[in-house]
């Protein structure tokens, strides 16, 4: 039996997570549970599932059938995440956004496994969270079909070994517009996704391709593999998940149907691979995989992405947060697609070189950018 | 260092597998080789590596610059195969036909692991070859594009863990025949294989499908798993060379330009991947990959194999002894095309059912019945 602290359980990855719990019983215990906005919905997970302890958003009156520990706001999701129960632990983060970066920390400062969705983690702060980490013999288990596809095979091989990662972009909304025709797309083209149904932040992150940007800053960090070792390849069918190339040139890969509750089930599994009720592969109906190169001209802010991992230090926290600034633009209906990217080599081209860079100095770097550009673009 | 002790030095597999020692002296050393026919290739590799001991075919008058010791034909086969040095030492079993067997078992029994690329090995007797090698706590490495990408498919993971094994074939020169075109195709359509250059014997196993059928019987019994969980399917590219389903439904496979020196470099170098100078594979470059279904109705043989795996006994032994006596009168111009799979059906359906079965009941039959179907189907 695993006792899970479950981070961000009323979210897209969150109710995966607690559809996994649901088909396995009696391998998986919610312990500790974080709720969304969704007020209803979350009294309804909370009876389900009678975690010991809960965190709501904010100050409310709830009436429960029993009563569990109950806290609140951004301190109560450290509680979470620094749960501890008598049973062997793991903490899920799926929080969106940089909420998720101090929780995974205290996660690793308490000793907790962390099975991780939130991207942030990594992408402001992967060069002091991996080697926390590492200090503390805690485990990164990666919930992302990519990610998760190259930590498979990984899987008993040695890193020395390794030679290269490639990870498979399906392209996105937009993967088969000129650069000229991007230039007039609305927000309803950008959330047309071709094969994954997700949030707004991470369609629109599909169609620029910074999606990808950041899982190649993910997996640098996750892999300890140097960027110029990290390639990208457009693969529209999204089966191929990612794919590991070691010194012998022989290259391993992970195929599946796109469904994310696999990614889910194996970090929480890990090393077991249980038996999961889905759609099962079968290559003899997909037919045909194809792949083509991802140009960095064509999609810039996977270029910027490199940019900011080999700057490393703050850089890849501002790339991040003039981004998440920029598409909450783009979505708000106040600037362009193309806009997107110009924001991002504007901040990235600024200097924020600094050495001991500490968490706080990460968040305090992302609120100024995101202030700033909001500031700015919101009010053309 | 380790110490290579390689039988069939000469042919195609023992030349590449020369090809890897000569790229890694540091790594490699040949104490051991066993000859071809080829006289004069044969003291010119023996001047090269100055192994310890060689085996000749057949008795014979050579003069070399040094005094190895040196033994002759089936006898010295064994010796070979049961050398030992002070280093690790590692046969590589590289012999064509029923041959390889008897110096696999005495590798086993002298505690030498085995690079094995004999399939004769397996397929006429796995279910003594395999339980005497995990009784003797002996490593069977596989030399084989599907085999080796399996095994490193399930690297680092648990047996109970593995669904399914998926094997790809290529198709081999007939695939894009109806049944009614085979009726008439001739020994040089045959040999005219799309992907791979290899012996006759095997690019008419290939057109048949049957080295597809003798590859799921090898590996039901490297692998362990159950010949309904082992399926085939087309791959005509050839870079997939094989998959392995996990229970929950996560598929690995391995991928490589079609090149044998892989698998027989990481049979040797396993657990590690050592660097290779060969051509990388460039997915943008392959583009596109492509499965279809394996008829068993289109491709008899492969429907034969199965037959022979699930009756189990001396069936796979018959089954290949058939298709070798066949083929060689296909390629000597005696039977057509079809009456390969003719021949072979009419010898599994007869009754070869026995308990207690050895190395010298197998070895006879496989004699026997060659012998039979080539004085009865050679004189018509």
């Amino acid at each position: 039996m695993k006792d899970l602290y479950l981070l961000g359980s009323t979210g897209s990855i969150g109710s995966q997570t607690l559809d996994i719990v649901r088909a396995n019983k009696d391998k998986f215990n919610i312990k500790a549970m974080s709720m969304g906005r969704d007020l209803k919905k979350s009294l309804s997970l909370i009876e389900e599932f009678k975690p010991e302890l809960v965190c709501f958003r904010e100050r409310c009156d709830v009436s429960l059938s029993y009563s569990p520990k109950i806290v609140y706001g951004d301190e109560g999701l450290l509680e979470v995440a620094s749960y501890k129960t008598k049973n062997q632990g793991l903490v899920v983060n799926a929080l969106v956004g940089h909420a998720g970066l101090k929780p995974t920390i205290e996660a690793i400062k308490a000793g907790n496994d962390v099975a991780l969705a939130n991207k942030e983690t990594l992408v402001m702060a992967g060069f002091i969270v991996m080697p926390l980490a590492r200090k503390m013999g805690v485990h990164i288990f990666p919930i992302d079909s990519e990610h998760s596809a190259i930590w498979q095979c990984i899987r008993g091989e040695k890193h020395e070994d390794i030679k290269s990662l490639i990870i498979t972009a399906s392209g996105g909304s937009f993967r088969d517009k000129s650069r000229e025709e991007l230039l007039n797309v609305t927000l309803e083209d950008a959330l047309n996704h071709p094969n994954w149904s997700m949030g707004k932040k991470i369609t629109i992150d599909s169609a620029t391709m910074m999606n990808k940007g950041f899982e190649v800053i993910e997996a640098h960090y996750l892999f300890d593999i140097a960027p110029e070792n990290i390639k990208t390849i457009l693969h529209r069918q999204s089966v191929v998940h990612s794919l590991v190339e070691f010194n012998d040139l022989s290259v391993k890969a992970v195929l599946a149907s796109p469904d994310m509750r696999m990614p889910i089930l194996y970090a929480l599994s890990y090393p077991d691979h249980l038996n999961y009720a889905g759609k099962p592969l079968v290559l003899e109906d997909v037919f045909k995989l194809t792949f083509e190169p991802l140009s960095h001209e064509r999609y810039k802010c996977l270029e910027y992405a490199y940019m900011a991992i080999k700057k490393g230090g703050l850089y890849p926290c501002v790339l991040n947060a003039a981004n998440e600034a920029a598409v909450m633009l783009f979505i708000s209906g106040k600037i362009k697609f193309l806009d997107i990217e110009r924001i991002i080599y504007s901040e990235i081209s600024k200097n924020y070189d600094k050495d001991n860079i500490t968490i706080d100095d990460i968040i305090n770097c992302d609120k100024e950018i995101q202030e700033r550009i909001t500031k700015e673009w919101g009010n053309r």
